[in-house]
């Protein structure tokens, strides 16, 4: 390995010579002096060199002479230098009577300047430059939220006793029931990419009672929206033995907690740098019947929404006000949505047999999470099936299960994309996936 | 939640009585008692009910009497009881005087008794069944070694500073250069799923200089044999700062060794149960060039096969040999492949050309890992692919990367199945694979 010091790591070393590495995050020419930023994977480090008139002094065999050959932005630095205190720099140190050495080819300009603190591009710019723009502070910091979130989800459901598992995600019919799907070649015969773990993950839920996995779904989306995403990577939770989606809500809610407690542990720094607040996560997070919400709704807006099947983005947006204004909490539940807006192995609440175990889960409103109690009883899918007048055939390798013994239960799925935009204030969830896929976007 | 204490926990609880719930794993009629095992997440345990011309006392509404109406295996029930204890119950607490409860509907027989010890069906009937069969103790145990080993990998390598990343796995071109590619119809455009997130993991080495992703790859294998799959789990690294390949297997060795260390901490039962040992990881796995590896195979078999451009199965189980033999360990690199044998983006040996600074893990006489240095230089690139003819348009987007600075670099990739499958002494990896894809299957 290059033996060097990480730049956050500089204050400790004042008085010595040191080497570090990183990328040429800015160069700066003055008159009589040269500073270079280097840029690590621990932040930034300031590099002094004497003016093009003052080369400095021997060099190594390999290496550059500082100042007047130094590369152009992005290219790779090795610094040898010596350590001094300086107020002025990141941190409190800087390198000064430096030797630099190229580590990479000679950089090519990025797209746009990415030592500016502010990310004022257009989104197709820094989508199509992606390798290259995902260097800003800005866009990592994203994804820094986004890493410490999955974590936080995984180490959650580790300690109350889950299993992690990996499922195919190219599958001999459509999950959810045919629509939006990708078709794939698959050695001459038709198959589909998974637009869910579900089955796979309910079949195992009879071999570990509590299983996860963290992986990528699809969806043929038409829809061109700052929401939608043709992949995606989906945090999957589902466990037997419940009561009811009460039971699910609850687990879905330490799983929150745990990737909020993630953020904060792993990502503070990145936080700051997007200016972004995490929320408070109440013990109980507050929870609204469908019917409920859309009573409120048609009464606060004039408008009668009482008969609608789903909520649209402004009834999203309405419920995460009024969460926030009657009980001081970000995240709200929807539950009891209509049985028929669901899927068909969605649980039909006993009581009201046209609402449904169904929830959603909003935070600052829009919805991250979906889930609900399935049902569990081989004959109760046949019923379904037909009372939609769908096919069971394409879902035979799935009702499988079902006739081996299946408890009660149930579980959620978070959109990892959709939680990191909303817990960091991007507009767009294309800004916090990497190499966004879309119904325009294949590359890079 | 369903309130119930897991079958592990019954001894704590002798004197009292409590509810259990899980899977009917087994029945047992005899003359004046049936014995039932119930099986939950934590293992099994025995109830103890009078005979079926002996009813139980009085139920409350909803529940089966005792005996006479069990249900099949597999069933689900809740059982409540009396602790008492029992040195041949497992455990040494069983359930008395109980009131039998059933959650499920009414189970169909598995295709095989799912409470034998030894697994005994043969390879196409377990995978056919596997929402059943996979509830089989000796199935689910490999699954969770390959749960425990995946959860090393990412703690191995968050402490080393990595950061997780998510990558697309529907891709504009084929990764390594267009063979054994899945295609997918992309709204009407061509596009393929990813064999391996190489480029995108190269790329966000430019961003966080130490990354790593655990996520399916795809690779249309037309070989039908015993460790191809068409799908399967890659635990991918990649970083920056390296003096050479050396550096890239010190990090493997330490992925390697905390995978076998989760192994140990969280699934020791479940090697048990398989009567599988875990290998002792040397600090320093030993190494040996490939063209060492070549004379020495030709030297001890007679067969010349210092042209061959890789290892055959033959061979790799030779130097699994000659390692346990020479250096007392289970695991050996192969180093300096050919270059041409390796893909184009591989470094070359500066000192000798035509080998490269690629190398492979085998571990018990399997290759479980592949790795090395990368080329690094944009220039580089574009003459390792005009030196294998290879038309440079199609990596267009990859090689963009390079134009903007990147350090010397490398990687390696480890496929969780195969590991998985060394460690338990699985014959075939799909006994260690959920819902495998092979050329001939497709479902469950």
């Amino acid at each position: 390995m290059i033996s060097r010091v990480l730049s956050a790591d500089l204050p400790e070393h004042i008085g010595e010579r040191v080497t570090i590495a990183g990328w040429l995050h800015r160069r700066r020419d003055l008159k009589s002096v040269t500073f270079l930023v280097i840029r690590d994977r621990s932040g930034l480090a300031q590099v002094v060199l004497p003016g093009e008139a003052e080369p400095a002094g021997a060099q190594p065999a390999g290496a550059e002479p500082a100042g007047a050959q130094l590369p152009d932005e992005e290219t790779v630095l090795q610094v040898e230098g010596l350590v001094v205190a300086s107020p002025q720099a990141p941190g409190g140190a800087e390198l000064t009577a430096p030797v630099v050495t190229q580590l990479s080819g000679p950089a090519q300009p990025p797209p746009f300047d990415l030592y500016r603190p502010a990310l004022t591009a257009a989104l197709p710019t820094i989508l199509d430059h992606a390798p290259a723009t995902l260097r800003h502070p800005q866009l990592r910091a994203g994804f820094e939220v986004s890493a410490a979130s999955a974590a936080g989800f995984r180490s959650t459901l580790d300690r109350a006793g889950f299993t992690e598992i990996f499922t195919p995600k190219i599958v001999g019919s459509a999950t959810e029931g045919g629509a939006n799907v990708f078709s794939v070649d698959y050695f001459g015969r038709p198959a589909y990419l998974a637009q869910s773990p579900q089955f796979y993950k309910q079949a195992m839920v009879g071999v570990f009672e509590r299983v996860y996995e963290v992986g990528p779904v699809f969806r043929a989306e038409p829809h061109d929206t700052a929401r939608h995403l043709a992949e995606y990577v989906s945090l999957d939770a589902e466990f037997g033995f419940i009561t009811d989606h009460f039971d699910v809500m609850a687990v879905c809610r330490d799983a929150v907690a745990g990737m909020i407690d993630f953020v904060r542990e792993r990502a503070s720094s990145a936080m700051q740098q997007l200016s972004a607040t995490l929320p408070e996560v109440p013990v109980q997070i507050p929870y609204l019947h469908f019917s409920d919400a859309m009573e409120l709704i048609s009464a606060a807006t004039g408008e009668d929404v009482r008969d609608e099947p789903d909520l649209a983005p402004a009834h999203e947006r309405w419920l995460g006000e009024w969460a926030e204004r009657e009980h001081g909490s970000e995240l709200v539940f929807i539950t009891g949505y209509p049985l028929h807006s669901k899927p068909f192995y969605t649980y039909p609440d006993p009581e009201r047999p046209r609402s449904s175990y169904g929830f959603d889960l909003l935070f600052r409103g829009g919805e991250i999470v979906t889930g609900g109690q399935r049902l569990h009883r081989h004959d109760d899918y046949l019923k379904a099936l037909a009372a939609r007048g769908m096919d069971p055939a394409p879902f035979a390798g799935f009702l499988q299960v079902f006739e081996h013994g299946m408890p009660p239960h149930g579980g959620f799925a978070i959109g990892l994309e959709r939680f990191t935009a909303r817990l960091t204030g991007a507009a767009n969830v294309r800004q916090v996936t990497l190499f966004p896929r879309d119904l325009h976007r294949l590359s890079p």
